[in-house]
This record gives structure tokens, sequence and C-alpha cells, in this order.
């Protein structure tokens, strides 16, 4: 029988878990509550025995797998195996993983940080397709993202690269981040950004806009600036404009520098489709060197919640070789 | 006896050449003049002799060498192993390079463009000391690059990876770029990008200054800048702290990306040294992410124009996975 590989994303809320074929298929699926209470300490412990449950109906043993692999929210050591300071799993100190999982399956396992791992499930079986060089932008709360070249995740000399979400793309007046420095993407390209730059726009625009009074009512959500743009709203247009321009400026850099197959567009604010897609690529296109313009596009991302336990496989995979 | 490689470094005056230990070591080196007559017919037939007289002075044959490599100018087609466009070797058809060396050597060629080649120098054994990830600036004529991560060159899906003096560093009032767009890298921290920046800051500046004076006449180099902003120039100084903070901003977003271990300024404007490194480094840290500016520096390239054959050699090595 034909090797398998175990994907596990581990989120705050949930724990996403398949079976999945070496040539990407999700075999099984099924997921569980993070239980985060006592300092997260269930949480693995609650894994483990989810997967044991799960090979036992599915008649599986561990010389089915090739591997685990896992995405994990926190500073990841991907060579150790462990996490730190993952607080919305309340993981404030080291977390052996690694070892906790190999004791108890007896096979290899490996971690990378969820982003990065989202980037290899795009790169694999989403909008990369199986390309050697893959980018991915998640756009959510804040903004992460992954790096694929040559067909091997890029860590970095300090495993901090894919660190998209904090490249400077407004020197001037940038919003304060939480990074500690000023004019990072993630303050106008995330969930929250998109508010900033309406509530920015807001101070300035003496027009009329529904969307501009629940700006100014604290009540607006990038989804909102989002719909309304699509249905004309001068205000929302104008903002979508200038997050735009910021996302097509970072995108442009990344292809610039590394003229990867894909450009890969995921997360909440992604939602926004085709809409956001036309909008991004035009700023995209004018930014980017015209040899690299014709082959490196920006797409959105295709595998949705899969993204993270298809990504956890292909960490495997790559790390054994298959 | 130990396997040895034979870099060259074609340009537009001359093709340096050298046999090189598998460590890295220039055990000899030569250089011949590059005769572009012709279209550059004589240029692939000039290096074979010139290789073939002193393999016979060493008394060296083919089973010496594990293979040959070789950094050009134009658009090089690394697979294939063809150059074309090279306009300052008048080669502006396909130019088949690999099997001219292929048949009168019998040993591996392989080829990459001169600024991936240079690359490749200074990551083995120059700046970038044998790291796994380290990305190149030439800051020339133009402004090139290249990009390694996990010890591999990224040559990306059309081969434009590296394109750094493409990356936009003024979206608002850029010069225009000979690539097409505005606000490139390369139109403000080329050699000609210097001047670009010191013409524009004498227009607005009504001071006195010998370098203004200069610019006014139209007899300045980047040199003369960044000597006269050495001695205290207040007029040099202003625009060497343009050039420095997008420069400072480009190099931002290598490391933002990547959190390679070392960007590596060379080319001739970074003769300028310490004092160019020094204003340089003071804009990127403020521009990248705190975790990443603790491991990821700027460094002044260190093998000067040997980088181009020490780089030939370590394509050869990487190729043949020595």
């Amino acid at each position: 029988m034909a090797k398998k590989i175990l994907g596990i994303d581990l989120g705050g809320t949930s724990v996403k878990m398949a079976i999945i074929s070496l040539e990407g298929e999700i075999l099984e699926k099924w997921t569980i509550a993070t239980n985060i209470l006592e300092e997260g300490k269930h949480i693995v412990p609650g894994i483990i025995q989810s997967i044991q449950e799960h090979l036992e109906r599915y008649q599986l043993s561990k010389e089915d797998f090739l591997g685990i692999g896992m995405g994990s929210p926190g500073k990841v050591d991907a060579e150790q195996g462990t996490v730190i300071g993952a607080y919305n799993l309340n993981w404030r100190t080291l977390q052996p993983i690694k070892e906790a999982f190999e004791s108890a399956f007896g096979i290899p396992f490996y971690i990378d940080n969820d982003a990065n791992v989202a980037a290899l499930g795009e790169q694999w079986k989403g909008a990369g397709n199986g390309a050697r060089d893959v980018v991915m932008f998640t756009l959510g709360t804040g903004v992460g993202g992954g790096v694929v070249t040559n067909g091997q995740l890029v860590r970095g000399f300090g495993g901090a690269a894919g660190e998209v979400g904090h490249i400077t793309v407004d020197t001037e007046t940038g919003f304060d981040c939480t990074c500690g420095k000023k004019g990072c993407l993630e303050t106008v390209a995330s969930a929250t950004g998109v508010v900033n730059l309406a509530r920015q726009f807001a101070e300035e625009y003496a027009g009329d806009s529904p969307i501009k009074k629940a700006v100014d009512d604290g009540a607006v959500s990038a989804k909102d600036i989002f719909d309304a743009a699509k249905e004309g709203d001068y205000f929302a247009n104008e903002v979508v404009t200038k997050f735009a321009k910021y996302l097509g400026l970072a995108c442009s850099h990344i292809a610039n520098t590394l003229n990867p197959s894909a450009i890969v567009l995921g997360g909440g604010v992604s939602a926004a489709g085709e809409f956001l897609l036309e909008k991004v690529s035009e700023y995209y296109y004018a930014y980017t060197f015209p040899q690299i313009r014709d082959n490196t596009h920006i797409m959105l991302a295709t595998l949705g919640n899969d993204a993270g336990v298809i990504g956890a496989a292909q960490l495997v995979r790559l790390q054994v070789g298959e």
C-alpha cells in the first residue's frame, strides 16, 4: 500500500488534521477544538489522542506513513521541532512538539510556522500548481507570508524569511506597526490595515458615503469596505485603491527579486476575490520589470482552509525527499 | 591529483580566466582582451585558444577538471547554455556557448549571467563566507544583482530573478528608467543614478558648494560626490543621504523577504566603502523587521575583480554537486 502523510494545521480555535496521499489528495480529514486551558498543555496530547483514534478507526498503523507534518502559530524552530511564544495557544514557554510526536508515533515529524506551511500548500496543490518558485501573502488579522524557491522553503539565516507583512511600503507618513516600525505592509493590507486606511481617508474626505459614516461610527470591517467598493461607493473605492497600490508595490518587490511563477494572495482579506486581484495587479504590473511582468502573475489562493494540512504534508515530502 | 575548475569572467573589455581549486583558491589567473569585432565571433574561439595554451603551459588536461564555469553579460539561458543580446560584446543573435566549449574540451560547461555569477563568488568566498542565504547588489553603470537561497542560485521562472536594480523605490517622483518604468533603484543607486540625484538636488539647492558647481557644469561623477561628502560638503552629503535611503529601503525589502546572512554591496559605486555602508545601514535598519535586523547585515563585497572567476567556479560546484 502506498505511503500516506499526516498533516496537522494547528490554530487558536481549532486543529485541522488530514490523511493525505503522496500525490496531495486528502483521503480523510477531521477537526478538533483547540484546548488552550492551563497554558495550552492539553493541546499536543489532545492531537495525539485524536490521531491515534482515527488511525485505529481507519485500520492504519505507523508503517503506512511517511511522516507527520504540522503548521503552528508562534516562533517555530524547524530544526529542533519546538515552538515558543504562540500567544493564541497560551504557549509562552518552549514546547518540545517534535519530541512528543516522535515518541508517540515513532515516525518522522516536521514542523514549521503556519504562514510557511500555507505557502507550501498553495505551492504544491493550490494556485502554484507544483511550480518551483512561489511566494504567498496571507492577508488576515496581520500579513504573513512564505517563500518557496527552487522547490524548497526559504527559512533564511534566522528563520524569519517570509516576513513580507513588514516590508516597508510607506516611508513618509506610515502607520505605526506592532513590530515597532512604521509603514509596514501589514498596517495597510491586513483586515485592520484596510480599516486604518479608511479612517485616515475619512479625516480628509468631505463628501458623503454610507461607508464613510460607518467608519466614523467605528463600525466597519475590511469586508464592508470591499463590498461597498464593488457596489461603486466612491469613498470605499479610494480606500481600496490605496490598499491595492501598497500591496501591488510589495508584490513587485518580490517579483523583481525572485521572478516566481506565482505570487499567491490568501487569507480573509483575499476573499474580496477577482475585484481585489484586478486592482492589485494594475499597480503590480506598473512597478514590475517588463521581462518579469510577462511571467510572474498574482493569483488568488485556491485551497482555502485546506492549505494548512496540505502544506504540512508537503513539508514532510520535501524533507523526506519524496 | 585533486580536481580543479576553470572559471571565466567575460566582460566587454577583457576576459578574466582562472584555474581554481575545489576549495575556491585561485591557482592561476590570466586576462585577455575581448575582441568584439565582426559581431563578436572571435570571442569564444579566442577564449578557447587561450585556455588550451594555458593548460599546455601548466601541463594540465581535461581529466584535471570538474568543469568550466562562465559569467556573461546579456540574456543567458543557463539550461541551453546560450547567450543573446549582449550588446557590449556585439552579440545580437543567439550564441551557442556551451556547445562550443563542450566540443572543444569534452568536460561539463555551465554559464549564467555575470550578476548571478558575481553573487555566487561573494556567497562562496567573499563577504558571504559560504553562507546558504546571500543576496548581492552590484552597483555599477546600472544596478544588477544575484540571489542565493538554501545554497542555490535563484533564477526564477523566467530566468530574471535578481533584477534588484528594478525594485521601485520611488512611486511618486521617480526618474525614468531605461527599462520603461519609473523610480527604479538603478535610477538613483547606480553611478549615473547618484548623478541624477545630484542634478535634481542642484535645482532646488540655493547654497554654495564646489560639488554643486561641478554638477551644474555637467562634470561630476558618483565618486566625486562621495569624495566631497566624506570631506563634509553639505550638498554632497544631502545627495548621499538620498542615495542611502533608497538603497537601504531596497535592502530592507530583501531582508524582510529572505532573511539572508548577508546583503553584499559590490560594483564601482561600492568603492565608497565604509562611509557608504554606514549611511545605507542606518536607513536599512530603520526599515527592517526587528528580528531580521539582528541577523541580516549589509556588507561590502571583498573579492573585487575576482568575484567573477570564483563565482564561475562555484557555479560548476553547485551544478556538479561537489
